[in-house]
C-alpha cells in the first residue's frame, strides 16, 4: 500500500509542533484534500469518541485527566518531547521550571512522528477487533488489514489479563477514568507493535513492569501465598 | 491493659473535628500529661516521618500529594466522613459542591475514630517488627505487644506480595510517592486486623479488590498466559 505522504499543515491543537511535519495518510494519488488520520473517518461516525482516544493516546503526552499543579503543560505531543530543553524553550515550554519528576514523565512518553502514526493505526485495528464494536467500512478495512493483517472480529484483548475487550467499554468510566486504557506491553516503547489496549485496572497494576515481568511478578507472589496451585515455585524468579 | 480514656482537647490540625471526640491513650492512672499517641513517641525521636505518617494514615482521608483541583478538603479525619452531609456543612464543608466520585472517595475512607486510633497502634506495631526497624523503647514495646502479641521483628511483610518490608523503604520517595503505603486487605475495611503496610506498587496493583480476589485474578490472568505454571488451571474462577 503506497500512501500520499505529502506535508500537511500543523494542526491548531498541536501548539508545539514543528512546521513540515504532519504528512497526509491517504493513498497515494488520492483525489480530494489530504489527511492524516483518513482510516479514523469511518469511526468518526460511529464513536466518535474512540477516534478522539486514539489519536491522543497514540500522540499525546498526557490526557487531560492530569490535572494536577504539578502537572506541567498538557498534551504536548510525544515527538515535541524528543527536543533539547534549549528547543523546548524556544517553543515555550521550560522544562527546568518542572519537578524533576514531571519532567521524566513527560521525556519517557517522547516517541518520533512515525511511530505515534503506526501506533494510530494499530489501535484503530485493534479497536475494531473488539467484541461488540461496529464493523469497518470497506476502504477502511482495507486500510488497515494491508497494514496489520485480518481484523480479529472480536478476538482483541487486553494484553494483561488476555480477556477480550468489548467495545462498549469504551463509552464507560469510573470516576472520570475510562474503562480502557492505552498500554505498551514494555513501558515507554511506543511502537505499533509494543502497544495495545487494557483494561484500566489491568494497565494499573502492570505498573512499570513488562507484561512478561508482571508475570513473572504474579508467579512469585502465588508461590508464596498460594504455593498448592503452581507446577514448580522452586523454578521461580526470587526478585 | 486499662488505659486513661480522658477526653484531651481537639488537635488545631483537626479543624472539622467535633469536640470531646479525642482520647488520652496513656495507661491508666499515668502522672504528667495526657497524650494520644504516646506509643509514638519513642517513633517521633528515630523517625519523626514514620510517626507522622502513621497518625496521617490512620486517621486521615486523603494524603498531601492529592492535589487536583477536583480532590475537596485535604486531610479530614475519616470520622467526619461519618457524618451526614447536612452536618458536614454546618462544619464548612459542602459536599454537594463535589463531584460524586469525589464524595464517594471520602465517604469511603470514613471510619470510628476508636478504630483509627486501632490502626495507628497496628501500624506502629508492624513498623517497628520491619527489617533494620530501630528497636523500640521498653515502654514502648510493652505496650505495643500488650496489644497485639510479640512484634514479628524483621518479618513484618507487604501483605499483598508477602516479602519482608524494609523500614529504609520508609525515607525512600519515588516522583513524591513514597516507597511503602498503607492498604487494607479488604479495601475500605479500616481496622486494626484489616489494615497493614505494601509496597506502593503492590498496593497500586491490588486496586479495589480485596486481596484474596487479587490473588484469584493472578491465578486467572496466569492460567490464560502461564497455563503450564499451574496446577489446575480448570478449577480457577472464570471472572
Amino acid at each position: 500500500m503506497e500512501l500520499c505522504g505529502n506535508i500537511i499543515p500543523t494542526p491548531s491543537t498541536a501548539k508545539y509542533d514543528p512546521d513540515n511535519l504532519h504528512r497526509c495518510y491517504r493513498l497515494k494519488n488520492h483525489t480530494g484534500r489530504c489527511k492524516e488520520y483518513p482510516y479514523l473517518d469511518h469511526m468518526h461516525t460511529v464513536a466518535p469518541g474512540v477516534r478522539q482516544k486514539i489519536i491522543r493516546d497514540a500522540t499525546k503526552t498526557t490526557g487531560a485527566s492530569w490535572k494536577s499543579s504539578d502537572a506541567g503543560p498538557n498534551r504536548i505531543s510525544r515527538w515535541t518531547m524528543l527536543l533539547s530543553d534549549d528547543e523546548l524553550l524556544q517553543l515555550g515550554i521550560s522544562m527546568s521550571a518542572l519537578k524533576q519528576w514531571v519532567q521524566d514523565k513527560l521525556r519517557e512518553k517522547a516517541a518520533p512522528y512515525e511511530d505515534c502514526m503506526a501506533v494510530a493505526q494499530k489501535l484503530t485495528w485493534l479497536a475494531y477487533g473488539m467484541r461488540n464494536a461496529p464493523p469497518a467500512d470497506d476502504w477502511t478495512r482495507d486500510y488497515l488489514e494491508s497494514l496489520f493483517g485480518t481484523i480479529p472480529s472480536g478476538d482483541t484483548g487486553c494484553f494483561v489479563c488476555l480477556k477480550p475487550l468489548d467495545f462498549e467499554l469504551f463509552h464507560k468510566a469510573r470516576r472520570g477514568k475510562a474503562e480502557i486504557e492505552t498500554g505498551h506491553r514494555t513501558p515507554r516503547s511506543h511502537t505499533a507493535e509494543n502497544t495495545g489496549f487494557t483494561h484500566r485496572e489491568c494497565n494499573i497494576a502492570q505498573g512499570p513492569l513488562t507484561v512478561d515481568e508482571f508475570y513473572d511478578w504474579m508467579e512469585n507472589v502465588l508461590s508464596r501465598a498460594r504455593p498448592h496451585v503452581l507446577n514448580n515455585p522452586s523454578s521461580l524468579p526470587t526478585k
